[in-house]
């Protein structure tokens, strides 16, 4: 794109996928923007899990000393779709660590940003602030413009900021994909060594894109990707290249049963009717993409089920919740609790506070 | 209701009254959920009137040890309508015993919830990441759905959460009568040995009967009430029983002046004009259930007047308020702080701080 | 107005313009309203601004004591409208002094204040619980009718509770001009001996308003405040007066060109079209009111160009914000992190922090 263009235009937030690139963390999370899961390698996952699991033992242990790692620091929270998961984990997390978090009282969606001001004033706006601002936008690449902008605010003024990425649309949402993989490494010990089967919508689904790129990442040994979906919902082939490249062993197939009973670790998504032309098609693949009861009951004894939340018929009736919800292989509520100890390792990494 | 029925459709929020059983309190409060009067006796009362005291001293002594109790402790506010005096009383309890408060950045009304997701799972969100969560919710048993379905997930997760109702539809608001009661015994010695006059809708009044059950619970020692109200709003025959089995001496009555001048404490509450069937009949009886700066002058020197808030016009005019506000027999000021100071009592007992 | 109508009425909340006068804080701001710049003088300016610069200096080291200036204390912040700037700042500016900050879970304009109570019910109800109250509210004369019960309501319970204006209507928003101020002081060691542009709407910015009164409150020595607007839009008699009778030397034009290379700080505000009965009337004058790259760059060297956010096509295009944004001139986001530093400093001196 041509500066003359530029010029011309207001820039759209798709294009700083281009303009911006996040950095490598290598090995040091301080001060950086957390926007992709390439930003990790395995070094990074192990620094941060390690940080996560000591974190969740102290919060066990009340230890007093906990609200000192990010005592007087400030997270703004800048939600401009509701996530009231993501949200309140985030929110909790800083929290924990005994630092505040900043809002707008009445919600970002009714704020200055919808009488006209741009994503990127209100980005500055909360980046001078605070010192870490967490966006979830409904635009792809919009924590990219984020990152982009306040790397030329944090010039200008005395606190830097440091933006995370609480999912941007059909974009990426790096920290459910830390927090999945956390679960799977600290109930299974994986990634290596398992199969792990994803079953769903894999051509929309961001949270299984961003997973599947993360195991890549680990550079896992022995692990087999089992990929359920439909015909028409398949997994892009640039995620499935990257996977590939990775050294992942990847099992295409449409029929959960033909690689249910190898399953370690049994990822589940929702699949929406209305990417069916007609209901009898989506009623036809019905039982290979809605859970229940008893095709939980048919997996691996040692299996864990996982789903990001929140649920909807994919898991059945309200009634299939109450059983599953009690079955021991069903992890889903460590995983979203995960979730905020992931969030805490995270932040303070970044804060640089002395974990 | 048959598991079958229940196979068949989603679970009515109503239907948890009978559920779920409120835990007694019987001397510990740690890590009960707090949803009903009835988990009262007077022995818990005493401690938690006891323990508000003594924050109440606290505060204003500015003790800098005050915030350590709820430290790195965390508050899910689930405001389900909007309250901003309860919520508010609840968020300012928590912080001023040290702990923190999450809310949804966009309010829960804009949250999944309004997507489509159950309350089960909005609670199971809030219970992952907070150790207490207070919920106000329009529906009847709303916060005993809520108690249900954290103890099962309390089973699964690291961090317990206990729920405090905030108030639930035409159901129970437990701190309003412990606020309330608080209040007649922090200012009068009571409920013993005193006359209290409740007045307005008895019929559909919350608030009265939560205070009037409690009232009985205490165990009151020659105390009267005396229930103002028209005819047609008298308190319900189950709230009658309740409070008349528990040795307290009733009065009912829908003329104010057959029992003004014995009254002690003075309860005022809302009386809506749609009520009646004719405009006619409101007006007919609205000198007994107007307050005004006239009226509280005929009101015994030593009575106080109590009222929930928010007012309207059972209150008079906005002039009317003024003057009504700097008359000393008016506490509702001091009622409504007292709320602040009996949650904080309520909260540290629950999260086990050692007060 | 006579008693008698007061009765018949609701009292408006412009009227609180004349039923309250705002403290004058000599030297004391404990405890005070902070709802006018004319209760500020030369000896209170200069220990506002002597406490900001030490705030930021121990931000910078990140001093662990700062986070026990405001511990344990409380403020509300009641956002009647919209104003994510200004609202994330105060709450940002007592977090970092570790205080605690209260809002309603799903914004105010969903509260009660909504279902028909009025604002004064609304501000005693958060003055039960607060220390300090932000509030801001589109009507001119709200923090001044905030202020006048809160005394009344603060001879009534434990804690007062002090409000400062977040902005109201038409009327002030003496924190923008402190912060505005505090820039020109920090940045230009100002306003002794300089020439201050104010640019655009004169007439009804209400931000030019208050920053000019403020210098004329300074006592400002050998300071020239040149005026630049349309000939429709001068500031107004009541603001010229005040400024020239506190010895600021003023120079009124139309022409941006004619004050410009005599320019030490470049006050750019917006000017909205709408004021103009013909589009070319606007694009007539569009010179001189349209920020520009090019424009900057025929201003003094050592100019700086500040601006109270958000902006908009008053400060050219997008394109032209990212290369004004680069240019050393622009002061606009240390203005805007300053704003932080002073609520900060002004909140701790309101709540008797021993900074």
């Amino acid at each position: 794109m041509s500066d003359s263009s530029i010029n011309m235009t207001v820039r759209q937030t798709e294009q700083f996928l281009h303009l911006y690139k996040p950095p490598a963390i290598d090995g040091n999370f301080k001060g950086k923007h957390i926007i992709s899961v390439e930003q990790f390698h395995r070094q990074d996952l192990d620094m941060i899990y390690a940080v996560t699991k000591d974190l969740r033992q102290r919060i066990i242990n009340h230890d007093p000393s906990l609200v000192k790692l990010a005592e007087g620091r400030l997270m703004a929270s800048l939600f401009f779709e509701a996530s009231t998961r993501t949200d309140m984990s985030f929110q909790a997390a800083m929290r924990r660590l005994g630092g505040s978090v900043v809002t707008a009282s009445n919600g970002v969606q009714f704020s200055s940003v919808y009488k006209g001001e741009n994503l990127a004033d209100t980005v500055r706006a909360a980046g001078c602030y605070a010192d870490i601002m967490v966006i979830r936008h409904p635009q792809i690449g919009s924590s990219y413009e984020a990152a982009y902008y306040l790397d030329r605010l944090n010039e200008r003024i005395t606190i830097p900021t440091a933006v995370i990425s609480g999912g941007d649309g059909a974009g990426e949402h790096p920290t459910q994909a830390l927090l999945d993989l956390f679960t799977i490494a600290d109930l299974k010990n994986g990634p290596d060594n398992l199969t792990i089967t994803l079953v769903g919508d894999l051509l929309y689904g961001r949270t299984v894109h961003s997973l599947a790129k993360l195991i890549g990442l680990w550079g896992a040994q022995n692990t087999t990707l089992c990929l359920v979906s439909p015909p028409s919902l398949r997994i892009p082939d640039t995620v499935l290249d990257f996977i590939v490249k990775h050294g992942v062993k990847v099992h295409e197939t449409n029929d959960l049963y033909e690689v249910l009973n190898q399953t370690d670790v049994l990822y589940w998504t929702r699949i929406q009717e209305e990417r069916f032309a007609r209901k009898a098609d989506y009623e036809a693949i019905s039982d290979n993409f809605i859970m229940t009861p008893a095709l939980l009951n048919q997996a691996p004894r040692d299996v864990i089920l996982m789903h990001p939340l929140p649920r909807k018929h994919e898991m059945g009736t309200p009634h299939d919740h109450d059983i599953l919800d009690k079955n021991p292989r069903s992890v889903y509520f460590q995983q979203m609790e995960n979730g905020m100890f992931v969030r805490m390792a995270l932040m303070a990494m970044v804060l640089g506070a002395a974990v």
